[in-house]
């Protein structure tokens, strides 16, 4: 019987690169995020553009008739973004909301959907940040549910186990572009991360 | 002259009893709510419906309107909201959002504008909390956004004062019929919240 394993952000660069080590390990893999993943076993495609609620409902459904009464051995969710500037900034509202859809929100329904389609026994797995403006309002909200999901009577499965990774800058070509003068030895190798 | 202020949450508990405070010392008032406070001099009425970035570019608006180019020598976010239950509970999504949306968001547009029409020595004021689950979600946002904004380079004008109150249960009659039970004697005196 195949592992089945959800990567939530699977078309970044992250989710990309585990679904590359999951598939060579023969794993069944459902990528959530806003562009298809060609090497993923099913695709579920979201938009930036949805509510907290409509994307919940949507991803929940998609998952409930892929998985047709199976469930997942782990819930992998490393859907981020990035977005600098200070509150003067004239978009800043604008890149708040973003960022809280992206890594907030999609941390929420991760989360959530561990407690109806995570095996008893398995993985949840939110990405937190050692980082930067805006980003940080939304990731600090992700910290503190990831508190409240290692505490008791968080409605998780059963044993189920929970990790957060909180990454320093990850070494990827859009990073290297956006910031050239960095020491990238400093940075995270991005199959480091996805081992 | 008179001295101008926001109140965010203004027909909340806190932020009602913060206007008649406020009135009282002959202050000028700017209310932004979902109900009108009929103490306020200024009403600018808001949805929990709206997103960040209309609820932002609406009470922005109004704000730069009713100021006619004076400026707030303070501002204060005391909106808030409350909501009980875990992971497991059926509209936890919602829940979430709705916090999100009257503690996060408010929080945002608050800071947001203390970068305009807050003057140099103003004083802006956020509302975090000591508390409970899944309003802590949108909580640790607003502790994160603090720090932030108390760092330099913040956006926010020379000398502003920024303050976070972070009460525990506050005695309101609302929380004694929700909590019966409970020791009331330790519970934080609305009055006093206000001084």
């Amino acid at each position: 019987m195949a592992f089945r394993v959800v990567v939530y952000g699977g078309s970044g660069n992250l989710g990309r690169s585990l679904i590359t080590l999951f598939r060579k390990n023969n794993w069944e893999v459902t990528s959530v995020g806003t562009r298809q993943n060609i090497e993923a076993t099913h695709n579920i495609i979201v938009s930036n553009d949805d509510s907290l609620e409509v994307q919940g409902k949507e991803v929940m459904q998609n998952v409930s008739s892929i998985l047709n009464g199976e469930k997942y051995d782990a819930i992998l969710c490393v859907a981020g973004g990035f977005s600098m500037g200070n509150l003067a900034k004239g978009d800043f509202l604008e890149s708040v909301d973003l960022m809280v859809k992206k890594i907030l929100n999609t941390a929420l329904i991760a989360s959530k959907m561990s407690t109806v389609n995570l095996k008893d026994g398995g993985l949840l797995m939110l990405t937190g940040v050692a980082g930067l403006q805006p980003t940080p309002v939304a990731k600090a909200a992700v910290h503190h549910l990831f508190d409240s999901i290692v505490s008791k009577g968080s409605g998780l499965p059963k044993n189920a186990k929970s990790i957060a990774i909180l990454p320093g800058t990850i070494d990827t070509s859009d990073n290297r572009k956006g910031m050239p003068n960095a020491d990238f030895s400093q940075w995270i190798p991005l199959d480091l991360l996805s081992q």
